[in-house]
């Protein structure tokens, strides 16, 4: 036999003229299910698109195990609606390939959210059935919407969520986003500006930084020395270029000659070495001892391989002052997505009256209604309780709490009918969302912030007013 | 206490003046380690970085049990290229946030790539070690692309590597990607894209269809009934304006009364119902048993609830005629990312002469020098083995099969000197890549799509030739 008997070597059998690929978008509007817009048409053609709806975006449940989840990606939702548009470009293609009518086409073309939208601040702590998100508007503008908020809020919250665990593992220690390798290339923007939001200290990835002005880090890797004849040269190359204060990677070859050409390059003032293979506990010792025989006594240990949530925890008694997480940090530590769900719990009915709905079948139900949600704290300052009443705008006086609790509303405006509070976007936005997280995660209960598996930190009570 | 007493309630004390969030960049240069910059600049400026190099991109292992892995992503990394440009807008950040000097900035601004891309086709499946793909180029040139060919060819591969375990379990049902809502909304696309590479008949994510021509699908969720007076209403809205061709979902109250009502609306011709919830098996049985009661003998049944490759093998003697797929194919069924690296394996010296070069300390041990990549045959046409020669370009001479064995090479070209072979992207990559999984799957031993753990169907047989 010859590979000619095999015709699927994967080369198609002959070059032909290839149509250029698609023409980038600068739209957001087509990261969009194609029912969202058969949904539209449909009720558009029977009036009830007018109709005035209430969305709640919220999760059943947390991850197994896990005491509170993090929301994140609050400000990237609000700054992804300046670009839910639907231009020429868009529409060309609906059209060809027939997902809408024309009526429904003409609808797109004009489409902006006019609408409002609350929720929890970006960076607060969330549990099940908390009402993170309510879009509020007309079926039409607010249905179309569900996909991609669903899509940032998933995903930004389960890194969120689980880099919260490692800084809480780390204490003060800082902790280094590293992940952009394992993560779809733009999910990688929104992972590192997550792991911000979670209290992680600087990031690996340029456009992060370039976006919300996280501080970013990185030196050299493997490749860089292996690029040089020897270790020391390429040790001095980059002394030579990036300063002694740079980190080197020091576990190319063998370690303990690795730290000698370290500190050979650098002098005692090297900034850092790094560690990214072995038994790093063990290592870190070692090398620690080894730094300061050499009179590098302030040169610092960061270490980067495969890292979560437990094995920083493990090397909470080892001589390391920074980590590196990548895999784990990027991939949710486990829980890569949120099951946060877009609920339609209330809308107008046909004399214009607001009535709530809820899907009532089997296991997959929900609450109807407009949901105000509040966290309820001891006096000791720290919370006992998410409160979610139904039925009452004003979720204080339909509590009602005692003398010494405190019970604090949780939904603060997003958009006002169409207009962004730029307040939660950029990098003012993530510096915002980062002070909220540090605040809403030192007051839960001290248990929360166990890593063993067990229930959500504080239960969420429910209360309809009628 | 009041709410006063917790100044951090989410929202910043006063509003007050907010730049304007970044703006866009149609690149994706900055989608990038800054490590990859600042080994550039230090390479610069000892001269190094003009050094023949060749990065191989391989795993090291599968994700635990599993038989195979398939690759996907490859025509996305070359679309990629050609918008991996250093413009303005990244240059005066990158001078602004001081990542690299002004030398560095010069050569960024003239980048492109006009080194070589070698690999496996897109869609084929590979096993540890498996060289599936090949820069090379200087390193300056080759170096800046780690961080992008990983995040597109780990991700893209996770999902097609669970894709094709669902598409197998689904044997002749189609399989429909509907998870980009639990994917970040622009992995969603890369997803999307992954999932058609490993047999999805379709997709509910607009983008993936614009850019790829995949087939877009879905018509109603629940918020459409619910946005109704009755189910009734909700259903001949609908029928009256996708046709009774549609699908209707029917668990939003009673499944039994849907059925009914959905009949009702739209006659015997009823396309499809859809079952979002409950126990999929007996619902499918009973709602069959009722729409032929009916008469409506040829709507079809699809079901989407919380489905992975084990509950669609459960569902297969089911009156199911297709199966909706959403979390678990866009986060990889439990391994949302593959472990693929970007290593250095040689590098010409100070004389121009190409040297094989490898890590040596620990575990992470790689092995240094070009690899030519071959699938060997056994007489029966199925693969028996993946083969690796270093140290010889002509794979085939070098293992000399016997006269029963085929040995096929698995490199093909996908950039050469700069110039992307236009095979490999836009729509007709992601064709020529479903067939190439198509066949390549076909091929592997029967035990390979056994859904059970297992060790990899093909072993990794590695030649040195000197």
């Amino acid at each position: 036999m010859s590979s000619a008997d095999h015709p699927g070597t994967g080369a198609p059998a002959a070059p032909h003229a290839q149509p250029a690929p698609f023409a980038p978008s600068a739209q957001t509007s087509l990261l969009t299910d194609r029912y969202e817009l058969t949904m539209l048409q449909a009720a558009l053609a029977d009036g009830t698109a007018d109709r005035h709806c209430l969305f709640e975006v919220f999760t059943r449940r947390l991850p197994a195990g896990r005491r509170y989840g993090v929301l994140a990606g609050t400000g990237r939702v609000l700054e992804s609606l300046a670009t839910f548009r639907f231009t020429d470009l868009e529409l060309d293609w609906l059209r060809e390939a027939r997902v809408v009518d024309e009526r429904t086409l003409d609808y797109l073309a004009g489409y902006r959210f006019t609408g409002s939208i609350t929720g929890y601040a970006e960076g607060d702590v969330f549990f099940p059935q908390s009402p993170v998100m309510v879009v509020e508007g007309t079926f039409a503008e607010a249905v179309l919407l569900e996909t991609l908020i669903l899509s940032i809020l998933n995903y930004d919250s389960a890194v969120a969520s689980a880099a919260s665990r490692m800084t809480s593992a780390a204490v003060d220690r800082p902790c280094l986003e590293m992940g952009s390798r394992r993560a779809s290339e733009t999910a990688a923007v929104a992972a590192a500006r997550a792991a911000a939001v979670a209290g992680f200290a600087g990031t690996s990835n340029l456009e992060a930084g370039r976006r919300y002005g996280i501080d970013t880090i990185g030196t050299a890797a493997h490749a860089f020395t292996l690029l040089h004849d020897d270790e020391p040269s390429a040790f001095a190359a980059q002394v030579a270029s990036l300063g002694v204060g740079t980190t080197l990677l020091v576990d190319t070859y063998d370690v303990r000659q690795g730290v000698r050409n370290a500190v050979a390059a650098a002098g005692t003032d090297l900034g850092a070495v790094r560690l990214d293979s072995g038994d790093l506990g063990i290592q870190a010792v070692e090398v620690r001892k080894q730094l300061d025989g050499l009179g590098a006594t302030g040169t610092r240990i960061t270490v980067t391989s495969d890292l979560d949530e437990y094995a920083i925890a493990a090397l909470a008694a080892a001589p390391v002052d920074s980590y590196g997480v990548g895999t784990s940090l990027v991939t949710g530590s486990g829980a890569p997505t949120c099951g946060m769900v877009y609920k339609l719990v209330a809308r107008s009915d046909a004399d214009g009256v607001l009535q709530p709905v809820a899907k009532a079948s089997t296991l997959k139900t929900s609450t109807g209604g407009r949901k105000s949600a509040a966290r309820l704290f001891g006096d000791d300052g720290r919370a006992v309780a998410e409160v979610l009443v139904t039925g009452a705008d004003d979720v204080v006086s339909a509590w009602e709490p005692g003398d010494d609790e405190d019970l604090r509303p949780l939904h603060v405006p997003l958009v006002v009918d169409g207009a962004v509070d730029s307040r939660w976007i950029g990098a003012y936005g993530v510096h915002n969302a980062t002070q909220r997280h540090a605040e809403a995660r030192a007051e839960l209960p001290r248990g929360a912030r166990r890593l063993s598996a067990g229930d959500p930190a504080l239960p969420t009570v429910t209360r309809r007013v009628d």
